[in-house]
């Protein structure tokens, strides 16, 4: 699977197509969060560390950690798909390894097994410095269904 | 376990202390999330379904229902410590059931193993109508770990 | 959901498709487990804690136990559905609570969210003493998923 | 994390213990499996395909998937660790990619973080073909708790 996933920014109508989908997401920009890279299977999302998405101790809430890396993960998906088609997350599992602190986060999502039905994606949350130094602050395993868009 | 969960109020020191913590996770009034009850190992948190936690599709964000749903396990967890502990998330899992519409949401966290260490929850989110008819829209099971406070 | 789910048995026919399919897992026989209440979307599976699923303190393998819980989930799910139909899981997760000791384990699935292709359902193994006495040792969440039966 | 992974193999005194406990799981010797490499931080834990671990059609069970990459996990986290020290599995999540199927199966555990209490697992497994050829059939995550060996 991992040869599906390339660095390389996607073509401009997939990326087109995510953008503005994340953009009708009101919960991503109201936490102050953008899309940083749209290849085929991988999305960046980055939301900074501001007061507003932070927990009791100043680092970024675990919530809001899991919905961007739960974002993350569902565009990565979309990117591989036709454009009839729309993307749900079934479920999905998150462990918490460190605070989430740093300048940002960077949520990636990784096809494990891609599916006419069902796609499987590992997901991890990297903290990064403003010095560009990282770490693994979460990691989870997501379970997404892809389904036909609605008619306009 | 069950029988540690009660629908009465925890004692006023005890809702304090949760309500303290809430105030100071500044994701959740950013949300519009709001304490509803405070029970010995039962909290629920109420979010409003308006536009700034929706996705693309009008419904509550995957991601705001686990912010809050995961909240609601920690502080359920927190009634049952003493006031020197804090609890911090290990993992959950959640499968997100039916899209998360609804006057507004009710996370609930159910203790099914208390530990010195550990505590397992089982988390349920419904989306509660305006005639208050209900619907589980996501359920899942979560692992806190107790720390010690630091000192002030 | 609830009450789609009975402690009366199944048709005899519905039983009988459940039994079939059990005896071709040659795994459950070999760890010694058998069916012991087949009701519509609530399935029993009994293994005896027996040497050969032990690990080593004595008490059943998280493995064994993760099996028949699986199991158990996944004829609980077929219960519900038509004759064409087959169920593989998707994925699961499980909390282990405590040694999985007792004279024997029961398994138990409760179906959360019914679907034409994916089930949800919550899993819960307990350990019971010869007297009776019941002890939660497990509590999982399973997705899964529905396919058409290969011809014969 | 990923560093404390070494290809080669682990002292002889940690194989030993290692070994010992493997050999004390009657289940996995009941299943077939067997320690096909113990180096710090990494076990390969291999089961034969054979009749008495599939299921109904004729694959490995998942169950058995499960149980044997649970002991991986377990087991490569038991390397980096004293010889007081015990683990036990606190939970885990796998998601069933492919049926499992090949000549063998190749359940593999990575640190994602290792902890003084708590250490956090990725779980991989491969069914092997005869050739060699390999496939991704299952993937985890797990979480583990350290605990203190009972005196003898």
């Amino acid at each position: 699977m991992e040869d599906r996933i390339q660095r390389q920014p996607a073509s401009p109508a997939v990326r087109k197509r995510v953008q503005d989908s994340f953009d009708l997401q009101s919960l991503m920009s109201h936490l102050g969060a953008r899309l940083a890279h749209i290849g085929p299977g991988l999305v960046h999302i980055v939301p900074p560390a501001r007061p507003e998405v932070t927990q009791q101790h100043g680092c970024i809430h675990a919530g809001a950690t899991s919905a961007i890396t739960d974002s993350a993960g569902g565009y990565a998906a979309l990117t591989l798909f036709d454009e009839e088609s729309e993307v749900l997350t079934v479920e999905y599992k998150i462990n918490l390894l460190a605070p989430a602190a740093g300048h940002h986060l960077e949520a990636i999502g990784t096809v494990l097994k891609p599916g006419r039905t069902l796609t499987v994606r590992r997901l991890e949350v990297h903290g990064v410095q403003a010095d560009g130094a990282r770490k693994l602050v979460a990691n989870g395993q997501q379970t997404l269904i892809r389904v036909s868009r609605p008619a306009a």
